[in-house]
């Protein structure tokens, strides 16, 4: 088991090579942590590059202000790539109100979707908001790396209902599987799809339009519990099943 | 669709019969709800029974300090019982700290399970405190009034890890399935069985002896991704898969 992980913009892609990590990742480690030379860390680039090092020395920075001064120095000693997890799911939502859109970042991290998309419906009433997309974005890296994740969940840019179904109704290879999650369908049946996009509504449902819009996009209706749902639990879970059901029928085929 | 939802301990039995609503209950429907005389209400008693029924009055108690003197006057115009979700998960977990505990209740209410129970682990640190219970106990009202449940989740009294696999090993009819949550299991394989019980250790994981002991009581090793969970998201993603995949055989068979 290793001692710590960190996570980089940039992974060294060799052996032998150095690297010296600053900033708030740095001063988490050697601090709150209290990492020390010799011990043996996981570098992440969050892009599927993973390395194990070994720090070679740390600069506290005592005395200095904030992270100043803070530094980890590291020897790579191995490095390797880590395949996304297979089906790659992408998850569209109405944005959850205050905390709770947090909570579906660290959820959907776990859970292990790859992506995650605010986006806006008849019915929905939040907009995440320009400026904090890049906050969600840290909770998505701190999520990832407390749950040993090589591909970091992505956040998107706030999308229309309608843009969800763009590439659906065509069946070329690598458009994804289209997936409402609605009371009124059933149980999720696996696909076997290499990708797929999943939709889950506001508080309040879907409106007529939108179900008949996603229908005729081809999507496939699913329900995955039997009560009502906030948008967070219903992704999360929704999530859990769909990648669990897909797993088990690739191991099974 | 109704206009709101009233948690009562006792659910008259027979159409016809009159009903006064007080207390918080009274309070919130009728100040922050702003219910009135004419409407259609359902009324629940977390137990099954489910009436619709029609206001015949309400008093605000204008003046009252508190909740005192809120009332609603109630006509009960049908009356039935509602069977519990099957299969009847309980979910036994050693316990998230802080809010997480509250997170997980509202949750494992919305996913469908049947209850909870706090388990004493190797590696668990915290216990939820006596006192907890009766607030833990509100939120689960809370969550089912929420999502619509007719049987409100149970929260039970902290167990030994040992007490979870009591009734395993022995077949007889009416023993729970025992799942214990780990990463060492292959995905999730549904039973039919009626009662399910799922058991989610604490962050630090399951002890040796602790999975020694769940592999001789007969437990199915289970796992529910392909990341580490926290404590409350391992248990409500880990419901919904179980819920979802027993449900998907019963349609199957």
């Amino acid at each position: 088991m290793v001692a710590h992980r960190l996570y980089v913009d940039e992974v060294p892609s060799d052996a032998g090579a150095t690297l010296a990590v600053t900033g708030d990742e740095a001063s988490h480690a050697v601090r709150a942590k209290r990492l020390t030379g010799g011990e043996r860390i996981e570098l992440l680039d969050g892009r599927g590059t993973v390395a194990e090092a070994v720090v070679a020395g740390v600069d506290h920075g005592r005395g200095k202000k904030g992270t100043a001064g803070c530094v980890i120095e590291l020897v790579v000693e191995r490095v390797r790539r880590v395949a996304r997890t297979a089906p790659e799911l992408d998850v569209w939502t109405a944005t959850p109100k205050g905390g709770r859109v947090d909570e579906m970042i660290e959820g959907l991290s776990q859970a292990g979707a790859a992506s995650w998309t605010p986006m806006l419906t008849d019915r929905g009433v939040v907009s995440p908001g320009t400026g904090k997309r890049a906050r969600l974005e840290r909770i998505a890296v701190g999520a990832s790396k407390q749950c040993g994740r090589a591909w970091v969940l992505e956040v998107g840019e706030e999308r229309r209902f309608d843009d969800a179904w763009e590439a659906g109704g065509s069946v070329t290879d690598g458009s994804p599987r289209l997936v409402l999650a609605d009371a009124s369908g059933a149980a999720y049946t696996p696909s076997g799809s290499a990708r797929i996009r999943l939709a889950v509504g506001p508080e309040g449902g879907w409106s007529e339009p939108e179900l008949r819009r996603a229908h005729r996009a081809g999507a496939v209706i699913a329900r995955f519990g039997a009560h009502v749902m906030r948008i967070e639990t219903a992704a999360v879970v929704a999530a859990g099943i769909i990648l669990d059901s897909e797993g088990r029928l690739a191991a099974e085929g």
